[in-house]
Formats: structure tokens, C-alpha cells, sequence
């Protein structure tokens, strides 16, 4: 009898899971650089605020940008299908837990209005901001040229997964190839979790992938769908693509961690792990000029027949230049968020991003199981 | 001095500790076939609500079937020990947690009145729909005549732990190649976890092997007898003899994952598994039409000396068209479990089940320990 | 440079991290000898009660032979040093949890009667049960002689952890293979849980061994002094202890697995791992006949200087025979503990307890995890 | 193509981890000799106080090194910016959970009195103890000849993370084998948590090393910065590093684990892991003599742009002397340390800290995981 074939289960893991290992040497956090470049853009810190409604609005944008990083508006959102989003957003956080669900299937079901894609790109524009804005694939053929002609300076494309090789009988798939040709500006992509999609969507053209399926706070896909790679895994896996992109290509395409980065901690790890900046939702959406009033929904949430998601209350914690920069008393990870990679990378002893890619870790037990346990028995 | 020579213990794994990767290419939902065939009839929905009395009655097998799954109705239960199940049910629900598992013994320790097999049937049967039945082994050279000439369409003979060998004294085991010669229909036998079992069970003739053992949500053997083996790896592994049956004698026999199915994502994962269908319980028993309004409990339950079983309290959520088809604004992934499933198709890229087969699979923490720690030091 | 030379950790088991495959073959479960022999003794069901004070009196010592299996009387314990037990345990039952570490350091300081040794054992004997008694090792060469005239059957000495070679200056160790020349009953010497001590009791000449350190629910060894092996590893490692044992003298030395089993299919997969016979605590303690009154203790529990245990609640659920026989309309596994074993034995299709060593296992996660978590969402 | 290179992740492991396993000899607590040296200086227990300001003032300190072991005084806090530390501790004391981190922020913005440190460390000395300080590396050259002049023992140089190589452009980094040079007495330096960095460290010349980061019960390193090891596993490489070094050297640096040690089988498990000594600092401060009353803070905690730490409520359970050497009638490890560990020597047969640096440990599920579950269905 032959031996019998069982499918192999690699192990992944998440940031929970992993923690950063000192390095020999040791180096002052102000002699650190954490630059983030996606082609001819610069950006003085590697941190990007998610297309989430409850995250990223005009104000928020021109903020984030003149503090180094950058927003990504959703144009498939709130601020397209509004004229007064304020509205929408304040009925949103009125509505009950039971309510919630179907409100939002109801708020985004409403048409997406072309000319308020061109506006909310201006006002980003005039405050003198860097403006990148996401659309799903299905959308992109009909909103990159309106968003070209806004002059939008980065374009996403975004939905829960995205291929390289989309099939499709209702419409002729999205070809990023295609859409490079089209429009001039850098198209980054996402999201992906394996080296082989990364791998493929690079060879396409594009500038930057968005890495991260299911991890993050206000997402339920793996419960509904039972699809998503834990982030140091998924992080860990498309950064070797991008190496080998590299080695291939000589063309050196970011990647970015986006979902599940819920304190300092965990942002260091991305990084550790071969993040080349990440992308925030909840965790910026505690801030005071966030327009999520303390709340936060995922944009799968209001799928009309398979929503997933829960809207999250994440409170007001304080400026968003306190979450970026502190200071802060806060001590659970939450603010200075910037503060916590330098001092990651001086204790690791890297003066930049990319030395911080070969940092050490190790697979070590959540926080909760170590050391603390005595604290219990105390109650 | 030799080596000491140690048992070895091969690692396990269940729904909560895996996860499906997306593929390198996707493809649209509407473009996946869910088709199950078993012989001679094919399935629209790779679904069969399980042989529970508080899951299928004759009102729920007609409607299954007209969804296009198959219910399963328990010849060994209440539906044929009493004339007015009804009245029966509604005891169970009002009995408190005390007084159920004493209740439940009685309840069915009552004779089967052969009369009500052929009743049964009849009345699934004229509602058009397909009849599927289930009867313990010891019950089946008696029972499976009956349900024969009443014209079911599919026996399914299932205890905890069936194998294609059983050792009594007290009666002769029941030999599937004699039984499938005896009868014409269509045999399903379970339930098995390991490859060997499962090909043993495949040689003698059947037509599909029904795959679980403990994990279910109303069943407690692995804390009573300590056995089971997790549905990731069984399903891996009886899917691998599945696979080694078809190469040597040219017959694909289908396997179906059977309990511990709580949602969306782990229906989806039973399939990445290699399942061809799945048997679900205690989820559907949150169906309106569902005769155990609210309630479920384990055909291992009313055991007279050994009982092994909790009656869970599902609640009623919604019909079981929703619950299969949905819309719903549940995002739990309880509703819309075939939406889920040819989603979750979409992201990996693959038209059919047998494609789904072949999808990527890690293992992961649970969900609960992946980014979502910051939720906790909220609150 | 040279590689460094890390200390290595093996990976190891409890219950809860294991599951019994079944076998590919099933056999009824009126068909199994569940037998368990030591030396001249055999008894009819593999089960000993534990040498604890809230478990074993004169009484239920003479129920449970009747009852087929074996309990042990501490000679050490309260039995032995109180004319009237029962005043003392009353004592204990009523105290606070503030006050009962004090008060059990207290009640067990007090002197060991001689004069009782005998009475206790001649008061068993009466009953027609078969006596065994249990002594620590310093206690032994004194107390030996006094049970072997008042006709004890069988000897346990019994430790946290005895070895073969044992290091003292105020006192000569104790010799087993003198001991065993000085009386004529059978030796039972624990506790061990490794590989290479277990072998060298057994070279000793003694008749069995008792496996575990740390694993019992009234003990807390493992938190105190950190040393304890998880049941399943420790009895795996001591069974090839067992069979190298027999491979080099003929003789077969049973192993009996004492702590840690809660329930029904604790004690299945102790077997499963290799146990010979199991020894029962807290489990046992929930008996209408246990002389703990629904509270448990362990015997590390009153040391003077440094108090290992905790008194734990276990409740009083039924009659000796109903927890060793039922029937029962318990579903977690506390009641019918012999239906249990034969039943998983019928599952495995093994016929007696030497073949059940032989039923496969897998690692597998703690049931909490495994299809049950859609039910916490329920709530 | 290429196979992709992943970054790989080593396992590591903390003390809920993993277990001792008792040897093949046992010996006599009595005879075990639990000496610690570094270079001319012998403690007879292998304990030291933490510089921790809730841990250790000149009483403690004093009462410390009377007892055997060694209290390092906190150079950077309370005691030297304060002439009445007790005022500032009580209103510490009295702060709200709201107000603590700011409070502690504006205590140590203070500056530190250099008068102070000379006046601390007679105290000490005057009681005829062992005086053992830390400072900070950027406020070692300032501090240590002043401590120097005043006759200290022992100087510990400690931050979060200390390497043999600090790169920093706004001062010349500490060289440890300049110090060494400059004072001469015993340099402890720490902490470090891997192999390469503990080497380098010993080659500086420096007489004993702190192994850990991250782990204390009242820092929050590891959610804020993502860094950490936990201990077992930084103890054996430390360990791994020492012998290394003792081999090229013919030089014995002993490793004191420091951090995380909540109760004595934590304790016990260090030592067997490699630990030379332990330096304990939330389980001290529950001693009545702490100066913490029944509180403690980490030394990360006040920094005043990115705190990490959490002040924690210890409770004051008992006197040092109960807490180091009972005797007790608290059951859950955390009094009677040195008991602790002389009994775990004892069931391990080994008769000094060397020689339990080689018994054997396995990776074992946390307590909780084991034998107790039963207890929960008991609730």
C-alpha cells in the first residue's frame, strides 16, 4: 500500500505570538531614520491612515500629511455618497449595537457621487497635503481618471483580497498593467498575505502592496469566511517576495502592513518582520480629529448580503499627534506610537527601516501567560 | 542499553486553529459550483442538516430539500417513538437544566413504533422532496427494509464511531456488502475520523463516509470517553482515503464532515479540508422551521447509563433560508453560509469544490488571540 | 567560534491536550476484561483510591474492594493520629479557606498512634476487603513491621517523589530490595514520572509503581517548587520504563497513573498512554461514602513550612458505585467511570487493558477550543 | 526560480511553559548548598532585592544582606531626589489609577541630589551591610566614582536593554572595560536577554550579568516596543554564553534572571534553566518591609515621553524573612522561597546551583491546563 498523502498545514503566526530580540549592539533612538518612500514620494514617518470612514476625512488627511505620514481617503465611502457626511456619521454612532448592521448596509447602499470624488481631492489638495485615495477594483476603470484629473497623488486599490488575475464573466477584469499605463501617478494594491500574489502583483507595475487579510479589529472575514494569514506571517512571506522582486527586477516595491496593529509593540513588529510601513485603522480612530467619534467599522461591514465586521468602540484618546508622537502617560502601547519604533530600533541597535527588517525574533507566548500570572492569584 | 521507545502523538488540529489562504488568482463568487452528488442524485448546496431530532422533522427535510441540501431524518428518535413529536419537544424545552437529562433518557427509552418509519418517509416523500433517513447499526437489518419499501431515497447508518469490522457476541455485526446488496438505495455510514477506518468503510461498498467524532457543540465525548479527533485532521485524512479509494478501484466516494461546525469560516474550512459536503447541527437548529425551537441536543444525549451531551440553548435567529442563503446583517457568520462558502471560493480562486480541495491552508492562532488584545485594554 | 550549546526542552502532555483515534476495528463494550493484577492480586476493575485523607477510611476501603478495586489507607494521615477521625474532618470542613491551611498544618502536626495502625487495618481486613496501606518513606522501616502484623495485603510507599537512591545524612535512606526481603507483601512505590527512575524502582524488586508529580487538582506543586511532569508524557515515559523493565527480567511491573484525572476521559487516555491501573482523588472524593464530606486536600497540603495544596470543593454527586458503575444523568464525565472505559475500549476495538496501550492518540487542543466558541457568541 | 528565503522565528519559553522533571537520586533538602558569588563577595542565598523604589531603601537593603542575599539600591529614583522619599511614596500611594503615570512622571523629572548618593550608601553600610547600587549607563561616569568614594560594594549598570557597543552621537558611549579600570568594585551590567549580546558583555571584563526584558510583572515592554524574551529562554542562552566564556576564559561570570519571578516554582525553574542568582521585585515588595506598601512600579514607568509600566497591588502578605524562609501557611508559592528552592534541589538529587543547572526540564502546558479543569464544570 502506498504511504498516504495528507494535505501539510504550514504554521503561521501573529503578533501575539512573536517578539523582537534586542540586538548586540544598541543605538540611540534619535539617530534612527524611519523614511518611507513610495516613488518619488518621501514620507518622514512609514505610517499610513487606513481608507476607513471612521479614520481618514478631509481634515484628517491634510493632518496626517503635514505630521509625515499619510491618509488614504475612501472613495468608495461615506465622503463620496454625502454631501454633509457630518450627518451620516453622527447617526452611525447614535445607532444601537442591533441597529448598527443594517444602518450601515443602508448608508452605503446609497449611490456614489462622481462629483464629490473630485471635491474631497481638492479640499485634501489645497491644505497642502499629499492626497492618496482607494477604490475597489470593480470602481477603478471608472474612478482613476476622475481622481487623475483631481490630481490625487496615489491611487490604492483595494478590496478584501486582491489578485494579479481576476476572473469574472460580469465585467472584463482590472488590469493593473493596463491601469499603470493609464494614469501616471503610483498605484499601490491590496490587500494580499502569500508570496506568490505578492510576487505576481509586483510583476504587474504597480508601487506598493498592502499586505494583511482578516486581522484586523472592526473585521470579522475569519469568522464568516475562514480566510486570513496572521500579519507577522503574511508580513514576513510578502516581503520575500518583494526581495526576490527585487533580485528579478532591480525594482524595489514597499510593502505595507495594514490590519490588526493595535499598540507600539505591534507596529515594531511589522517592521521586524519586513514591513516597509503600515497602515493604522483603529488605533488612529481613538483620535481626537478622527471622524469616527470614537468608533470604528471595517468597509466590509456593510456588505449588503454577507456583512463582516463590528463596529468597535475604541474611545477618544487623544490628539493625533500625541498617538504618532506623544508624549503620553498612557502605558498600554496606545501613544507614541513613532517614540516606540525609535526606541524598538535603538534597543535592536538599526539606524534605519530596512536594518530593521533583519532584526531577531523569536515565537514567544502571548504577553498574558508570562510573568503575570501571579497578578491573578492576587485578586 | 536500547533506546527507550516512546508512544508517539501525532499534533491535531480543529476549525479554530486553521486558516485558508487566498490564492494567486480569485474569481468572481457567482462563477463557483456548489454541486454534491451522492450516486445518482446531485445537491444544489453541498449541505445536509443533520439526523438530530431537534434539527430534522418532516416539515424541515421537505424544505432542505427544495433548497437544494438534504435533511436527514433520525429513524432511532422521537419522530418514530411517538405519534405527536410535538408534544415531546415542547417538554424538553420547558424542562430546566436539572431535570433535561433525566427527561431526555425517558423520553427515548420509549419503543420505536415501526408503523412510524414508513409514516415518516411518506410524508417527506410527498412533498416532493428527497428522503434521507438514518438508523443506528444495530437497528438497520430491521429498520432498512421498512424504509425501503416506504421508498426513502438514502439510508444513513451512523453511531459515535462506526467501523466496517464490529466484534459482538450478542448479535452479528452488521456487513455493509451485505447490506448494500440487500437494499438498492444509497448508504451513507459514520461516523469515522482516520484514514484506515475510513478505507476499510469505502471497500465494503458504500456511498459516502460521514466524518466526526466528539467535536460537535451538543456532544461531550472526548470529556466522557476521551475520544475524538479534531475535523481539520480528520477530514484531512479521510479525505487522503477518499483519494487512495478512487486510485485503486476507479469509485470517488464523498466525505462529510460531520459536527462542530459553528459558522461560516469553519464550513469553509471543512471544505479546504477536503470535505464534499457537510452535516450541520446545532446552526441550523437556529432555524424558525427547526423543531427544537431554540434548543439542541445529541443523539448521544438520552444514553441510559452513559450519557454523553449538553442541550444547548441556540436560540432562533432566523429562517433557513437565511440561514443558508441570507441577506442578513449578522455578521457572526451564522447567516448566509453559501454565500460564505462561494466567497470565501472567490478569494481562493477556485470554480468548483474539488478545486477547494486544493486550497492553501495555515495554522493559526485563534482568531480571538490575533490583533484584537487591544479591545480588551479598552474596556 | 564553537556553537553554542543551548539546554534542550522536550515538549510534554496532559490530559487535556490529548485524544484517543478510534481503531479501525470496533468490538462491543460487554466483551472487554478490564482486570489489573499485582502480583498475586487481581482485581476486576483497575481503579485504586488514593491514599488521601478525605478519600480513603476503613469504610470506603472496604466498599471499594467489594467494589473490585483497591483503596489505600494513609497511615501517615488523620486515620492514624486521631482516635475519632470524624470530629477532625468536620473540623476541616467547616474552617474558612482563610483558616484551613493553618488548622490542616495543625491537625496533622499532632503524633501518629502506633495502636490505631493496627486497628484500622484489622478493621478492613474484618470486612473481607483486601488492605492496603500507605506510609512515606522515612516512615516505612518503622511502620512496615506493624502493618505486616496486623495482615496488611499490600504496601504503597508513597512521596511527592520517591527514587530508588535517596541522599541523607540524618537518616540511613531506605532500601528497597531490603524492604521487600524484610515483608512478604507486595510493594507499590511512588511517586515517579521519568523513564530512567521508574526503571530503577522497578530493579529494586518492588510490584508497582505510581506515576505523577504535580498533576492532581488539590495539589500545587508545580507552583511552588515548579517540578512536575504533565500525566500523559509521565506515564508514556514510565510504560517504556515498564516494558525495557520486562524485555530485561521477565517480570512485568504494572504501573498505576495517580493524579490529575477529573473525568471519564482523563482516565480512558491514562490507559491509552500506557497505565496499567489508575489511582483516583478528587474524583473519588465526590462519593456519598467519602469520608471528606464534598472537600478534597492533598497530603502535601499540611506540610509545616512549606504547604503545597489547595482544599478544593468537589461537591458530593452520588454514590461510590454510581461514580464507578452509574447509572448516571451526568454528562461531564464524573459518573460511570468503568462504563467509560469500556466504552472508549469498544471504540478502539481493543479486549483487554494490554491492547488499549496500543490505541492510537493524538495531540489535540483542550475541548474549549474545538467547535464550542460559536456558543460563547451566543451568549 | 528561487526557493523563497522566510525569515525563520526560534521558540522561546517563559516559566508558565515549562516544568522540572525530578531525577533519578533525591536527596535531603538539608544538604544542598544554595552559595552565591560574585568575584570576592559570597551571599548565602541566591536572592537579589530589585532597584526598584517600591522594593528597596536603606532598611530594606539593610535587612536584605542580614537575611544572606543582597538589595541593590536605586541610584535613579526616589532615594536620591528626595530627602523624604516616604512623603513622596505615600502620595504615590494615595494616586488613582487616572493619576499615577503622571504623578510618577513629575516625581522623577526631579533632579537627582548628588549629596544624596553618598549619604544613601553609608546608611547602608552602617548597618553593616553588603551596599550593592544602580545606576543608569548615561549616568554611570557621573555616579560611580561618588558611589565609589562612599564605599559601595557592588555597582549594577542597568537600562531596559545595555549592550557592550552604544552608538549614540550626543555622548561618548559607557565602556565597561574603561570602568572597570577606573573603579574597583564588582560590575554588574544588564540587562540582556541573548547569547551574543551576553557575551560581548563578559568579555568587557564585567563581573555578573541581569538576563531579561520585558518580563516583569509591572512593565509593559513588550506592548509597548514589541522587544522582550521571555525568561526560560533568555536564561539558557545567557547561560549557553557564560560557559562559552568561562571555556575561553578560565573566568566564571555568574547570570542573575531578573524580572518575572512571581512565585517559587518560577524561581526554581530559572535556577534550572542556567540562573547563577535571581533578582526578585514584585514578590518582595509584598513584604511588609518594602517600602512600596503593597505596591510596585517598574523603573520604565516614569520616563516621561513613552512610560511602560503598570503600577501593580502586590499587597503586603508578610515580613521578608516569612517571604525568603516561611515558615508559611500560604499555599500558592509565593512565601518560602528558599524552602522552595531547597526542596526542588532535593526532588531534582542535586546539591548545589551548578549542579541544578543541569536537571532536566520539559515544555509543559500552563498549570491551569492541567487536571484542573474539572474543577471549572464543579463551579
Amino acid at each position: 500500500m502506498a504511504t498516504p498523502q495528507f494535505k501539510q498545514l504550514r504554521r503561521s503566526y501573529g503578533f501575539d505570538e512573536v517578539a523582537i530580540v534586542p540586538g548586540d549592539v544598541t543605538i540611540n533612538p534619535d539617530q534612527t531614520n524611519i523614511d518611507f518612500k513610495v516613488e518619488n514620494f518621501t514620507f518622514s514617518i512609514p505610517i499610513l491612515a487606513a481608507a476607513m470612514d471612521a479614520v481618514t476625512d478631509v481634515n484628517l488627511a491634510a493632518l496626517m500629511s503635514k505630521l509625515g505620514g499619510l491618509a488614504v481617503l475612501n472613495l468608495d465611502g461615506i465622503q463620496t455618497r454625502y454631501d454633509n457626511p457630518q450627518e451620516i456619521l453622527s447617526e452611525i454612532a447614535q445607532a444601537s449595537d442591533a441597529e448598527v448592521t443594517p444602518l450601515l448596509q443602508k448608508v452605503y447602499s446609497q449611490p456614489i457621487k462622481e462629483n464629490l470624488i473630485g471635491e474631497r481631492i481638492q479640499s485634501i489638495k489645497k491644505a497642502g497635503a499629499v492626497c492618496a485615495i482607494s477604490v475597489v477594483p470593480a470602481n477603478t476603470k471608472r474612478f482613476a481618471p476622475i481622481a487623475a484629473e483631481a490630481q490625487a497623488d496615489i491611487i490604492v486599490v483595494q478590496s478584501t483580497v486582491t489578485s494579479a488575475r481576476h476572473i469574472s464573466k460580469s465585467y472584463r477584469g482590472l488590469i493593473f498593467s493596463e491601469l499603470r499605463e493609464s494614469i501616471s501617478m503610483p498605484i499601490i494594491v491590496g490587500n494580499c498575505v502569500s508570496y506568490n500574489a505578492c510576487l505576481e502583483l509586483m510583476r504587474t507595475g504597480i508601487s506598493g502592496v498592502l499586505v494583511g487579510v482578516g486581522p484586523g479589529a472592526a473585521c470579522t472575514t475569519r469568522e464568516v469566511l475562514g480566510v486570513g494569514v496572521p500579519q507577522i506571517t503574511a508580513t514576513i512571506d510578502c516581503a520575500a517576495a518583494r526581495d526576490a522582486y527585487q533580485q528579478e527586477s532591480g525594482r524595489y516595491v514597499p510593502i505595507i502592513t495594514d490590519g490588526g496593529i493595535g499598540k507600539g509593540g505591534d507596529l515594531c513588529k511589522a517592521f521586524a518582520s519586513g514591513a516597509d510601513a503600515v497602515m493604522l485603522g483603529s488605533i488612529l480612530a481613538k483620535a481626537k480629529e478622527a471622524p469616527g467619534v470614537g468608533l470604528n467599522w471595517g468597509m466590509a461591514h456593510p456588505h449588503p448580503a454577507l456583512p463582516r465586521g463590528t463596529r468597535v468602540k475604541v474611545g477618544t484618546t487623544g490628539t493625533l499627534e500625541q498617538i504618532l508622537f506623544g508624549p503620553t502617560s498612557v502605558t498600554d502601547g496606545s501613544q507614541n506610537l513613532v517614540g516606540a519604533l525609535r526606541a524598538a530600533m535603538g534597543i535592536c541597535g538599526v539606524r534605519n527601516i530596512q536594518e530593521m527588517h533583519k532584526a531577531e525574533m523569536v515565537v514567544a507566548p502571548a504577553i498574558t501567560t508570562e510573568g503575570k500570572s501571579w497578578q491573578l492569584s492576587q485578586s
